[in-house]
């Protein structure tokens, strides 16, 4: 009987206990971050530090020896000298029969030291050993509180998987989750992949019942024809998203000495994608936003988008955006566009789409009617909004105010604290009926705006309810993404169909 | 004698006075959020509200007329029905008198209304005002404490000028001006450009002392040919960087709606832009970003790139995006990297350039110590770091620690309070250093991470010296717009130098 991938990952998943080695007394050492994180993070599970010196570390009882714990030990995470390692823990592991190796310390391949390498592959292949490393990050699996990273952020649990080839990536990207508010399934960094490679992780997460999006964060393909067969049944089930790293001449030079990555040439990679359904991102911030826009909206089921803003200029710019990247803003049909006209413009209004409001009083109708107006009408696939703005700003305004300003009877029959909670309140009862809608048709709708975004309360509110905001330039292009990514299913699902 | 441009804008940024048309008892009207910004940004001159029926307005005295106004009047807001201020108001305001005047009511050209626009013209050449809008937003000029804008934010004055066909883009961009710490001289919305157009405005700003760098938000050029020759003789002396809209099919039909703009073809912007030297962009955030950046370090000397990291991933992202928008990241002489490499790096590192510190507890050779190896090389133009943190990130995680640790020797020895300042302390001293060396040896440096920008202590410090912060992805492209700017100044030159 043949253990899956899956199962081979499991104990990484939901280890019973951790052994950790380099954690130590002093606290500005590399090998101390991932356990104290591991520690701060809440992971319930045991956890056995093991230090030739000390009886106790960070509380903890300590081992001179992985061969002196008692108990069974799940997985082990190891940050300290790789040599070490390969001379003699690695086989020390190996005898006491844990299965799931993390190996965060560098010093193998990338630096030349091949014959590291080639011991610590002999032992892992003796024992059968599911390793990830050497010279990763760590591992994070917020469901099981493991947030074993150098990075002290410990985030709620979701349903995105990252694989990793770089590990501050890995690391960093946390740092910022605050402003891409997407929850994590597992994120694993793959390091030199030694004896595990990113296609063996995708076929992990292939069965995986937690992960339901995965992003790649790719610095050069191994096999090659192996993950093209890998990627392209995964995403069928589970859409990929991928952004690929040193292609330039400084690019390769700096993967080779990062993970001894031979990076795969560009273009290469491009028909990869075309190939297997993956989607082919830019930058970081772009494949984290397009992560979390997938994770939080139903795909566009075509390329038809409406655009709904409070400003000219910003809506002009996503509808040219649009079309930039391959989706298409029709103009509305006359009757549709009566409708918007006649019910929910001032006169200063377009209708056409970009659907422009300029300026209204009443919210109700950006936020809810013409949108609605819009996903009955079948004529889009996806609305993306402009004009989101804080609910309080002017409440923050008024305690600045002149104080004779403060009497005048503007300020007084208009109460400020009024406005902002019914601006509240209207925005609890449009975004909770935006939700519906999105449910009910299974369009897609995104928001746009230039505000500060881990701060503003709108956009907040906004994301309780569903409704991803980003930047207007990143949300057409994000869109497009969620686009092409449907296109590519819908066009082989159709294929199968055929045969 | 005639009269320069910069002279017929002068009084819009130094007004001893302005009539504002529009301002009400209501709060939640267009008419008075202008008004009211214009007060609590604490404008120092003379505000007189004109309202047919109040005798005061936000604790001013109202007149019924402008004509009924005993003092002179430098400068006009109107925010009020149009077709009035075409049947009677212009007429009277060029009667008192008044040169300057900003139209932000709609419902001109972009909706058809043709014959108030006509009208609109005939008055304003018989007096000779100089007009902006109608359908714009107001105007913003910190220095004079003028934020006549519908959005109350107010912040200090700087020498970026802002000239936007969109009301929208120049009134919200100010909310997100927190994650983009640029300081401005003046935002000029100019709406229908119905007789002052944006070339008009770049001439303006040409002779302005407050203004050095100069950012344009297009959506149809109308003066081609003017405005190539006034670009051109601009861009020698402020840098511009432009975006423009409305190229696409829905873009083209939003932007007629929108400001009755006729968008120039796609193409046809790049050869403008080609030819003056104005720096295109593809999106606002990296509009703001590139204006940003132009105003805090000096422009490259050339394409060559230092990229420092402690990440191979995002170094490694970096050095590709760098080459892709045209810039070199070199491989570092024998010599360079023999002191990186014996000095600086742990054995983990790489010294080719990207330079990879990987994971050092000494942060003076990351922020100190490898920068100046590089820029007294002479071997790099440029030089992009990755990896900036917040100094106090640590010191949060040990307030949700468990009372069990609290107590460990790790904790106490090592006190994390002492960690921090020492980091704040570490910081300070080399982000001082850093800046000394931009300004010894004139060369740009800006730094790059993935943290939560207007919260991250790290990176407040960072900018407080100077020294931009954005996401690894953002600094490539921008310095290479800083760049690019510099190479077309430079063959100007040349060539002018030749002739």
């Amino acid at each position: 009987m043949t253990i899956s991938k899956f199962e081979k990952f499991e104990k990484f998943f939901k280890p019973k206990s951790i052994a950790v080695y380099g954690a130590s007394k002093s606290f500005m050492r590399f090998g101390s971050f991932n356990t104290i994180n591991l520690i701060i993070g809440g992971y319930k599970g045991k956890i056995y530090p093991i230090h030739p010196k000390y009886d106790t570390i960070m509380g903890l009882k300590a081992y001179k020896s992985i061969l002196d714990i008692p108990d069974e030990v799940d997985m082990v995470c190891y940050v300290a000298p790789i040599k070490v390692l390969a001379d003699k823990i690695m086989e020390e592991i190996g005898k006491k029969g844990v299965k799931n190796v993390i190996v965060v310390s560098a010093g193998a391949d990338e630096i030349g030291n091949y014959e590291i390498s080639r011991k610590l592959k002999n032992i892992v292949e003796k024992y059968n050993i599911t390793m990830l490393g050497p010279n990763c990050i760590g591992l994070i699996v917020p469901k099981s509180k493991i947030y074993m990273s150098p990075m002290p952020i410990y985030h709620p649990p979701g349903n995105i998987s990252i694989i990793s080839q770089s590990g501050s990536v890995a690391a960093h990207i946390l740092l910022g989750i605050k402003q891409i508010p997407f929850r994590l399934a597992r994120v694993i960094s793959v390091g030199n992949c030694l004896t595990t490679d990113l296609t063996d992780c995708l076929e992990a997460l292939e069965d995986d019942p937690e992960t339901k999006f995965i992003g790649l964060y790719i610095e050069g393909i191994r096999r090659g024809k192996k993950f093209i067969e890998v990627a392209k049944r995964v995403a069928l089930k589970k859409p990929i998203v991928a952004i690929e790293i040193g292609q330039s001449e400084a690019g390769k030079r700096a993967a080779l000495s990062h993970t001894a990555a031979i990076s795969t040439p560009s273009n290469l990679f491009s028909h990869i994608c075309h190939q297997t359904g993956i989607i082919q991102v830019e930058n970081t911030i772009e494949w984290l936003n397009t992560l979390y826009a997938m994770s939080a909206v139903p795909l566009p089921k075509g390329p038809r988008v409406g655009v709904v803003t409070i400003g000219g200029g910003p809506g002009t710019l996503i509808a040219d955006l649009c079309e930039k990247y391959g989706l298409k803003v029709p103009l509305l049909s006359e009757k549709t566009q009566e409708i918007i006209k006649n019910k929910y413009l001032p006169v200063t209004g377009s209708s056409k789409n970009p659907v422009d409001i300029t300026f209204d009083t009443d919210w109700s109708n950006f936020f809810k009617n013409i949108p609605k107006t819009l996903l009955e009408s079948g004529e889009v696939d996806a609305i993306i909004f402009y004009g989101i703005f804080s609910t309080n700003f002017w409440v923050k305004v008024m305690e600045d105010m002149p104080d004779h300003l403060k009497g005048d009877d503007l300020f007084k029959s208009d109460s400020l604290k009024e406005m902002e909670s019914g601006m509240s309140e209207l925005y609890h009862q449009n975004f909770r009926a935006l939700r519906r809608m999105i449910k009910k048709y299974q369009i897609p709708v995104i928001m746009t705006g230039y505000n500060d975004r881990p701060i503003d309360d709108g956009v907040t509110l906004a994301r309780e309810y569903g409704i991803p905001v980003f930047y207007p330039a990143e949300g057409a292009k994000i869109m497009a993404n969620l686009w092409n990514y449907n296109k590519w299913k819908q066009s082989i699902l159709k294929m199968e169909s055929k045969i």
